[in-house]
């Protein structure tokens, strides 16, 4: 049982949160069958926590949980905080599998999309 | 003459502001004849800043620019500051067309970028 958590800054700005967790409904639509469950969690300012998410999926039965950085840069965030953040639930919980994926400013396809937004101007 | 300006905050990383110029190369390599140039600008903390982008691009013939916000959110950035920054050069050079596009996180197609990342793992 696979879950995907979607992992962004937080902001005091709620309808930042709010964009995320609509993003993150957006994946979990298009995820079909590659995920059982898709959340969201943030670093801070907002909830829930990485570690909190990632225990929820634990606690639902999942025994991989994939961790998506939604950041545009492989800042300090990117290369520590989120890695302590799992490392604390995967002391936790040794059997399952959790992993970090790259961050989205780092995907194939970023160029792509913003030639697309800058052509319909 | 048509100019794409590329913004985003701009960073104290030096290698954040670098990663902007490497997805603007990317842009300017794809956009083929959609643009004549394409360029990045910052908001703060690196250089170009936005009005000197923008400047630049008319000095050199553009007679339309379009801004693009390298945002993840629709926040006080996108919403004030970016266009406070085109006013102040459109006013300048009233009779170049200055236009902002909906930002990164705006577009369709990121959920499907997203996915493609979390797959990968």
């Amino acid at each position: 049982m696979k879950a995907l958590l979607i992992v962004a800054h937080g902001s005091r700005r709620q309808t930042s949160n709010e964009e995320v967790r609509q993003i993150t409904a957006q994946v979990e639509k298009l995820a079909g069958d590659d995920f059982d469950w898709v959340g969201s969690g943030f670093l801070e300012l907002a909830g829930p926590s990485i570690p909190q998410g990632i225990q929820q999926f634990i606690d639902a039965g999942a025994t991989e949980v994939v961790v998506l950085p939604y950041f545009l840069s492989a800042g300090r965030h990117v290369a520590e905080d989120i890695p302590a953040q799992i490392e604390q639930v995967q002391v936790l919980n040794p059997q399952v599998i959790i992993t970090q994926t790259s961050y989205l400013g780092s995907a194939n396809g970023v160029g792509d999309l913003l030639l697309g937004l800058a052509c319909e101007a």
